[in-house]
C-alpha cells in the first residue's frame, strides 16, 4: 500500500528524520522545483544538546522541542508525515514505512544516532539512555523517584544505592549531566529532602579513556575535571564498565559500586536501515558516503549527519557526530540536489569546524575554538549564547532564556515533577506494588 | 509494616492529598505544635483549573504543577511521602498505604474527586478524562495524533471521525476545552495541516441540562453559548450520551456522531477510601461532614474539599467542588485542629462564595460575582488575573504569564508535541502497527 501524497511535476526528495541535518535540507529546498517529503517518528524536532537539562529538571520539553509542521508552515513544496522508516527498496526507488510505501526520486537518510551499548544486552536493559525527550523525562522521574525511595528504606546499603548516581561516558553529555546532577545536589535537594543527608548523595562519572571530553583540548579536559571535582563529582577515568544488573555496577578496575541509577552516555551508533548494501556500513554503524554525501554505490541515496561517515584525510572516521556537521552537510546537500537535477556538477563538502564547548555548571564551561581556548564564567556565557541562538524557533529561545534567568537568580530547578513514573527493568519482577 | 517517620512530642496530623484543601491545612499548621504528614500519589500539586490548557497545547506541566516538597521546604514540622492511601483502620488510628502503615492522631481526607462515568464501563474505557496531568498530556497527544491519522486515510467517513472532536459536559471544564479546541482550529491548525480542510473539523459540546454552565447565571450560560457558536462550536444541550464504542457516539435524541476523540467532563465523584462507615457516603461519593468538617460518627477524621459534603440549608448537596471551597475549609480546619488539641471549641465553617467564572476564548469570558455579572474582554482579563494570582508559586505565575502573552500576540500554541503517543482502547486490538 502506498502513502497517499499527490505527485507533483517536480522530482521528489524524501527525507528521513527531522533532526539538525534533515530540517536544513528541507529548508534550503524551499521554493525550489522539487517536492519535499519528510518523515519522522515524532512530530517535533529535538534540540539534543539540551536534553540533559530536561532530564535534570531545568527545562520542559516545549523549550527544546519544536513542532516540525510549525517550522515548515509556509513552505508550499513540503509534506510531512509522522512515520517510521522500515526499509529501502533501492531498485524500485521506494521507501517502506509503517504507514505505507513512499516513492522517491532522491532519498536523504538523516536518521541520526542512537545509544550504543556495544552489544551488551545487560547494559541496554538496565542503564538509562538520554537520546530522546521521553528518555530524558524517564530519567528525570527516576532521579526523583530514587530520592523518594531512599526515604523509605531502613537499610543503609540500599539507601546508598538509591543516592549513588552513576554517569557512564565522559563526553559532553556525560560531563553536562554529571554537572547538572551536582547542582541539584548542591542547591536544590537539601531543601527538598531535609530528612536525607544529601551530602551522602554521590555522583560518579566514569570514562574509559584517560581524560574527559576526549574530542576537545587537554586544557578543556583538565579544567572540566577540576570543575566537576569542585562541585563534588567523583571522576573516574581509565575505568570501563563490565556489567550492571540494576543494583551493582562492575568496573574494569575490579571496583564495584552500588547504584540504582546508571545513566548511559558512553557511545552512539548510527541508525541505519535495511535495504542498503551492508558493505557500506562502517564502524559506528554509519553509511560510508562520498564528498557529495552520496552513499557509496548509490546515485540517488544520500546520508547526512550522525548516520553518515564521509571519510577524508582530515577525518579518517568521518566527521564528528555534532549538530554543525549535520547542518552544514544538509545545507550543501540541498544545493547539490538542485544542481544534480539541473545537470550541474555537485560541489564537494568541506567541514568548517566551529569548535566545541561543554558546560559543567554555573560559571563553569570550557570552550575550544581552534587555538583559542578559554574556560570559566566567560566560556559559560558563550556556551549559553550559542545554545540560545542555535535553538529552533523564537519561542523556544524565549522559554529557555526565561528558565535560565530564573535558575540563575533562584538557584532553583523548576520542574522536579514525576509526571510519569519510570519502572526499572530490575524492579519489574521484584515489586508488583504500584507506588 | 509501618512507615519509618520519627514520632515527635506533638500530635500527628496526617493529610491525604496535596490539592487545594490539603496544602492549606498543612500551610496553616506551620509553626504549630503538631507534626504534619502529607501523602500524595504525585510529588506535585496540580492546578486543575488550567489542565485544559495543557491538554490543548497552550501550557506545559511545569506551569500548573508545583512540587509539593518545594511548597513546604522551610516548614520544619512537615513530612511528605509519595504514597497512595489504601484504607483507614479507624479503631487503631492507622492509615494503610502502599508504602506501609501510618499512625495518626488526626486524619484529614483531602483526596479530591475523579471522573464520574455513572457506572458506564464503556464510557470509562473509550472517552478521555482530564483530571490529572498525565491525562491532559494524553489528550494533547490524541488531538494531534487524530489529525495525523486524518491525513492517512482515504475514507471520508473515517476522516470525518478523526476530525470530529466531541466534548461531553457543559460545565466550566467542558466549555473551556471546547473553546480552546476552537481556537486551535481557527488559528493554529490551518497552518500546520495545509493538506486538510480544517473547516471540516467539528467541535461538538454536549450537555444533558438545558443550558451550559448550569451552576452560573442564565446570563453567563447564554453568553458562553453565544461565544462558543461564534467560534464554530456546535453546542447541543438537553442531549445525553447513551454510549460510545470508540467510533460512534449515541445520543439520547437518537442522533449518532462519528468520532475518534471524545472528552469526558460530564461529572466527578469524590475519591473515598475503605474503612470509613459506608453510611456516611452521600450521592456524589462524598463523605458527609459536620460544620467542622468532621466525618459523621468520627471524632478525629475529617474530610475537606471535593470529597466532603457539608450539607447546610444553603447548600443541600454540600458546597460546590471548586478550589475556593476546599481552600476555605482547609484554612479553617487547620485552625480548628489547633483549637481542638488545646480543648478550645472548634468554629463552624461558613462558605464565602467569591463567585465563579469561565473562559471561552480570547476576549471571551463570563464572570458571576454575586449580582455583578459581566462577559467579554474585561471578564477575560479578570479571569486571567484571578487564575494567575491563584497559581501556587511565583515561578508558575511567571511561566504561565509568559506563555499567555506569547499566545496573545502570536495566536500560537507552543506545545503541540506528541511526546508520548496515546493508544486508544478501541485501537488496541485493531492496529498492532506502532506508528
Amino acid at each position: 500500500m502506498s502513502v497517499d501524497i499527490p505527485q507533483t511535476n517536480f522530482p521528489r526528495v524524501v527525507i528521513i528524520g527531522g533532526g539538525f541535518g534533515g530540517i536544513q535540507v528541507a529548508k534550503k529546498l524551499k521554493n525550489k522545483e522539487v517536492q519535499v517529503i519528510m518523515i519522522d517518528r515524532h512530530n517535533y524536532h529535538t534540540f539534543q544538546p539540551l536534553l540533559y537539562q530536561v532530564a535534570t529538571g531545568g527545562l520542559e520539553p516545549d523549550s527544546i522541542a519544536h513542532p516540525l509542521r510549525k517550522i515548515f508552515k509556509n513552505q508550499k513544496n513540503f509534506v510531512f508525515r509522522v512515520a517510521e522508516a522500515l526499509k529501502v527498496e533501492a531498485e524500485q526507488n521506494v521507501l517502506v514505512t509503517n504507514i505505507g510505501n513512499i516513492q522517491y526520486d532522491y532519498l536523504v537518510i538523516a536518521t541520526g544516532s542512537d545509544s550504543n551499548y556495544f552489544g551488551s544486552k545487560e547494559l541496554e536493559s538496565h542503564t538509562m539512555p538520554m537520546k530522546t525527550i521521553p528518555e530524558a523525562l524517564d530519567m528525570r522521574s527516576m532521579v526523583l523517584q530514587n530520592l523518594e525511595s531512599a526515604l523509605l528504606t531502613d537499610s543503609l546499603n540500599e539507601q546508598e544505592a538509591y543516592m549513588n548516581f552513576v554517569v557512564i561516558g565522559g563526553g559532553p553529555t556525560g560531563v553536562e549531566t554529571a554537572g547538572a546532577l551536582a547542582e541539584l545536589k548542591n542547591h536544590v535537594l537539601p531543601h527538598d529532602y531535609p530528612e536525607l543527608d544529601i551530602r551522602r548523595m554521590q555522583i560518579n562519572l566514569i570514562e574509559g579513556g584517560d581524560r574527559l571530553l576526549g574530542a576537545m583540548s587537554e586544557q578543556a579536559s583538565a579544567k572540566s575535571e577540576k570543575f566537576l571535582k569542585q562541585m563534588g563529582v567523583s571522576v573516574r577515568t581509565k575505568e570501563r564498565v563490565l556489567g550492571y544488573d540494576g543494583n551493582v555496577i562492575k568496573l574494569s578496575s575490579g571496583k564495584e559500586l552500588n547504584s540504582k541509577i546508571v545513566i548511559w552516555s558512553a557511545g552512539v551508533k548510527g541508525v541505519t536501515l535495511p535495504g542498503i548494501n551492508n558493505n557500506v556500513i562502517v564502524p559506528g554503524n554509519r553509511f560510508k558516503v562520498n564528498t557529495f554525501n552520496q552513499i557509496e554505490g548509490y546515485d540517488n541515496i544520500f546520508a547526512i549527519g550522525d548516520v553518515a561517515a564521509m571519510i577524508t584525510d582530515d577525518y579518517p572516521k568521518g566527521h564528528p557526530g555534532v549538530a554543525p556537521a549535520a547542518i552544514q552537510q544538509g545545507q550543501l546537500l540541498a544545493k547539490n540536489l538542485v544542481q544534480k537535477i539541473n545537470d550541474i556538477p555537485m560541489e564537494p563538502f568541506n567541514y568548517f569546524d566551529k569548535g566545541s564547548m561543554a558546560t559543567v555548571g554555573r560559571n563553569r564551561a570550557v570552550v575550544d575554538m581552534g587555538f583559542v581556548r578559554f574556560q570559566g564564567t566567560f566560556a559559560w556565557f558563550v556556551w549559553m549564547f550559542v545554545h540560545l541562538m542555535t535553538l529552533v524557533g523564537f519561542r523556544n529561545r524565549v522559554v529557555v532564556f526565561v528558565n535560565w534567568v530564573w535558575s540563575y537568580f533562584s538557584y532553583d530547578r523548576g520542574t522536579r515533577l514525576i509526571i510519569r513514573r519510570f519502572e526499572r527493568e530490575a524492579d519489574k519482577k521484584l515489586d508488583p506494588v504500584e507506588v
